[in-house]
């Protein structure tokens, strides 16, 4: 797949770019990144790329026109927005853009783009949670680094199915992992987990991530199927708690 | 303040941290970073720093030990973990955590961190948002960037105020901006922008920004006192819609 950035700072992903994950994917081919620095579309002698807002207010808003001039000699493909009023990023929505062949992302910065782009040129606002970023470079990075995880294969195929919040994992937060030592400062690895009796080690991870969910996340609790012996691993943790 | 990231992939900030916000920020001194290299603290003459999760499964963990090692020698302020189930990252936290003299974000890989490590030096656990990344390097990215906000005096230190999920904005999501040219394609700038008249672009902007947290993000409206006016706009705004 292309994805294509608008941005006023190209250069800031040279590092991100080189390494991890994205770069697996760029270099498997999986994914080609095409980074359109905006200030080639710029006005007048200055390139002009922001001017002051109509009705007025503080900061500066990115031109319509610098858009106009790219989309004009540009092939659009899904256009997708990063703005704090865009519909909050889910896991299923990564994995829907995963399979498009060409996205175009627009960075937004100052104190936000021309509304006439969003209605000429967007397909998809999104939003990468309830903070203020100074611009659309991060978001893009998240974007970009979570489809990137499609399309490599990661040190075990199977870790990107179980991981928390993918379509195919449980629905709940991923169980606790233990590596070496058995032992760390006063705290020990759980017995079970040493054992290795499969069945055993299976129950104790589900518990654990019930317990987890439970504790940290109870809203994903009532968007998955309980089984009786959830409940009554819950309602025990309750009990042991309140002695 | 400083800022302590314990990382894996030291060489990922290098392009992000010398632009915008987070640039402006460490050479107007109001956040110092320090960037230390995990591998610096790992096990034997190959400087181990992940191994095999207790239990089996896919993936690989990174060990309690490299933390162990960092801690002993190296003073600890408040310290972050990112990880998909922490509590999701707001803008009231990104202001709390901007007091903090000296924050130390813990940065996962690969499957996750021996579990000990949040028991032993974590203070808060904090998700970005519910999908699946590879690492805590872009979350402390996001983190870094929104605290960098508050040190810069940006272009105009009102637009921090303003700007959508501030604690001082009006808790609905920002109104429409627009910038010349007055007309692009076959779209205008809403006439009452252009008049001049404050008290009209004021009631303008707050039905602007009413209207679209009622499409977008009607969960923010159930937490802000709404006026008999707003109340009355949202109903105008229904009517007009099904006619």
């Amino acid at each position: 797949m292309t994805i294509t950035l608008l941005t006023l700072f190209p250069d800031f992903f040279v590092s991100p770019f080189s390494m991890g994950v994205i770069d697996g994917a760029i270099k498997n081919s999986s994914i080609d990144i095409n980074i359109v620095n905006l200030r080639d579309y710029g006005d007048g002698n200055y390139k002009k790329c922001d001017d002051y807002p109509y009705g007025g207010g503080p900061g500066l808003v990115m031109t319509a026109s610098i858009f106009e001039k790219y989309f004009d000699k540009n092939k659009k493909g899904h256009t997708v927005f990063f703005t704090p009023t865009g519909t909050p990023l889910k896991q299923s929505m990564v994995k829907r853009l995963s399979d498009e062949d060409n996205i175009t992302l627009i960075l937004g910065h100052y104190e936000g783009i021309d509304k006439r782009v969003e209605e000429l040129y967007v397909d998809e606002c999104i939003s990468i949670g309830d903070y203020v970023l100074s611009g659309g470079e991060i978001p893009s990075l998240v974007l970009i680094d979570a489809i990137s995880r499609y399309k490599n294969v990661l040190g075990n195929a199977l870790s990107v199915l179980s991981d928390t919040f993918e379509e195919n994992a449980n629905g709940l937060l991923e169980y606790d992992q233990y590596t070496r030592p058995p032992s760390i400062k006063n705290l020990s690895v759980p017995e079970v987990l040493l054992n290795g009796n499969h069945k055993c080690i299976d129950e104790y991870r589900r518990e654990s991530s019930l317990i987890k969910t439970f504790n940290y996340r109870p809203d994903l609790l009532t968007k998955i199927e309980l089984t009786k012996k959830d409940i009554k691993t819950i309602f025990n943790y309750l009990i042991e708690k309140s002695n």
